[in-house]
């Protein structure tokens, strides 16, 4: 059922795939989350204004939309399998330049939110 | 004073204009939901990694944001209504590939929130 | 900590730095939100449709997504704030034309969300 957005600032440049998968496979690590019912989209954004516009700073803000009324304990975990994944990529920059990285869990209406699909179990095909 | 957001991966293909249609004609059928303040945007996606990032995997995801407060009645009404027109539109692709459908609701911040507009009344202007 | 999202149909021109500038000069003037936490972006949509989908019709959504528990009188400031830079650089087209003007205030989830950045303190830059 999750719903993962990855939005980023256009002076970043990094392998979008490799860090979608790297996110699936943290995500699916916590053992809460299915892989297979994990969807994701990286946003790349051209017009954008971080502070007072410097056209150095950047940001990479990740939003996970989850089913209602998971532990708080699974939800800090997948925020920070999450920041991890971006610092492990995204971390040089902090070194020489500026960067904001964020990520923020939002949950889906239960009872009122739904899925339909036939993505097969992943762990089953093996 | 709804905004509905539909995203799609791109190996989907449809028409967007007539499913946008279809889509305010159901949610203006609740009779909870007027008609004038629909707006909507269909949003494509070109990087998107779906559980093991099988390129025949799809998805279509609907975000209807209303006001506040609305009952539950209501609410599960244009989730199914929603979810109804996705089956209509794509659910042929579930016969031989890989699809998810969902439909999400959220709500706008109550006494915070605000819309000014000029659209007019569609069912006086008949 | 603010994000901050400007959604507009792609029938309205207009210059999205000079707006996103004067969006984060407004919340900065909050005194409750600093400006070296605002990061921006303006989405301009080409797929919408509005009401009955007369191509006329316009909108322009900004969405802010804040720290959890700011107090009511601080949201409704903002909230009004952001109104009215929408009004000053959209409200002409309220007199010959169709337009929705809309403000949201979404708040990110209390000890889940994470943000790491290091772009400088303006205040003390000055």
């Amino acid at each position: 059922m999750p719903h993962l957005t990855l939005e980023y600032t256009d002076n970043l440049k990094f392998d979008e795939q490799d860090v979608l998968a790297r996110l699936h496979s943290e995500l699916a690590a916590t053992r809460a989350i299915n892989l297979k019912g994990l969807k994701s989209r990286a946003v790349r954004h051209s017009d954008y204004r971080i502070a007072d516009g410097n056209p150095e700073y950047a940001f990479v803000h990740v939003n996970l939309l989850i089913r209602e009324g998971r532990p708080i304990e699974v939800k800090k975990d997948a925020s920070q399998r999450v920041m991890k994944v971006l610092e492990d990529t995204f971390g040089q920059r902090f070194e020489n330049s500026y960067l904001s990285l964020s990520v923020d869990i939002k949950e889906m209406c239960e009872g009122i939110a739904m899925t339909h699909h036939n993505i097969p179990d992943l762990e089953k095909k093996k």
